[in-house]
């Protein structure tokens, strides 16, 4: 029993697919807080990922375009695609800002955000799978109550990381460049809770 | 002349809940920028009513998923809750930069600010107990208007404030510190008019 | 052979004429980059058309109200009114900073940003003629294409802003100005692709 229209496969799939690809750039991300030796050549593996969803993005958008049937509102599957492809884009922005403010040392606060990303990223993945049926609707739903957590988690360390930055640095550039980090990987788990919503928002309507 | 289904008042009463709890975290936002003393327990307080808003929305949500009907728009139920929450946490976040940023002095700027904000979270209730009934749309819609022109004001009082910062501030850390701060203040009078977009979307759907 | 209801025009003209304006404060931030002579005077003017912005939006929403039968979805044309309003308003903040900071050498890569967003209101332009008519439909599209095209090169241009700046600056304050400029250009050229998002949308929609 699937409660969606011929052709839906295609747009779950490509959800899927934009979703694993999401998995690998923050899975890279947070291997590089923990080695962040060979920066520049990790750092251009992202970018690659980075231009992966853009190309799901777009084939994404022309099979929107090509079909009048779709499996749930063409707004909501527009919304989604849009949604999935902000998260590796500031995954991808974050990456980039290590090289260009040169960081070697990565804090130990960046590197508990990578983390939360990561999860954020499996449950979003999650999420998406468990849309293709009706019957496991409810598991979405907890994998969206799951990125709602993760997300205040986010929040929680990025304080802390901003606590600490400006009681222990005294370099106002060093402050600007720890600052744009966190908050750019604080705004990566937003941006899941975000694609949360739209599922959350499919779901709804499908009940 | 009621327009909303049975379960209607569940769902507007939950929403001026949360604009209760919206205006007292302003309330309580402007009574420290014109007291700064006892900084740690206010602040804390304010994390209190933050917390208060993720029940309010979490319950709200539910409401939303056992009901199959519902007084407006699903989607516009969705937006309403996710824009409400977002403009608590905005303010708690400004009131937690207080105290990681270690800021002693309020810059008059700052409580200009918290002004505006507590008008503009007034504005905002009126508005959602003005969305009750077909009768006083129009006066919703004007507290929407007001909200448009608060949000203005903070725009104005946020260039003035970066002005003078610039002008004479030499210490990078401070600028540093503070134009974040301005910032929240104001974004958190962007996000009641996210608010008020809502509310407008709704009563022109309901026209 | 038009695809739209009467009085559709009226939002179709006020489209285009909110697009004309932003077009022209996309025009004059381009001319000050060039030529930062008479900075105050010019700033006023960019923020005479930001009012202009306003007052579009204001009749456009007034319209909105006043009509039950609209040419496409009520909530892509309130959508497409903000969206529009923020294109301006962005560029006019970013102009304002020019003046708040006392910025007097204008930095080659924000001339270059510059560029991006006045070639990329020029396609947004093009786009809100184009919705006109269901035979150029698929121009409109392209339009969108190009605006998404050209925020990638932004970002490109932003990112090497930034690697410029933090290599070759040492004073945190011009850090602090100048990394906020270029993010203002940038997030004006993500606001024109907001509203390309919207065009899409309605296209879709209306095929």
């Amino acid at each position: 029993m699937r409660w969606f229209l011929p052709k839906s496969n295609d747009f779950l799939s490509m959800f899927r697919h934009a979703s694993d690809n999401i998995v690998d750039g923050a899975a890279l991300f947070h291997e590089i807080t923990l080695d962040p030796s060979n920066l520049k050549e990790k750092v251009e593996r992202l970018k690659e990922m980075e231009h992966v969803g853009d190309r799901i993005t777009h084939e994404a958008m022309d099979l929107l375009n090509q079909h009048f049937i779709t499996p749930f509102d063409r707004e909501d599957i527009h919304a989604l695609i849009s949604r999935l492809d902000d998260v590796i884009d500031v995954t991808d922005a974050a990456a980039q800002r290590l090289v260009l403010f040169r960081i070697t040392a990565i804090p130990p606060h960046l590197r508990r955000l990578a983390e939360i990303l990561l999860s954020s990223t499996r449950e979003m993945q999650r999420a998406l799978v468990a849309l293709h049926n009706r019957k496991t609707h409810a598991e979405a739903l907890k994998a969206c109550v799951e990125i709602n957590r993760l997300e205040n988690d986010a929040d929680v360390v990025h304080r802390e990381a901003l606590g600490e930055l400006f009681a222990n640095s005294t370099d106002a550039i060093t402050i600007i460049k720890l600052k744009e980090l966190y908050s750019l990987l604080e705004s990566a788990t937003d941006r899941c809770e975000d694609v949360a919503n739209v599922v959350q928002s499919i779901i709804i309507k499908a009940s």
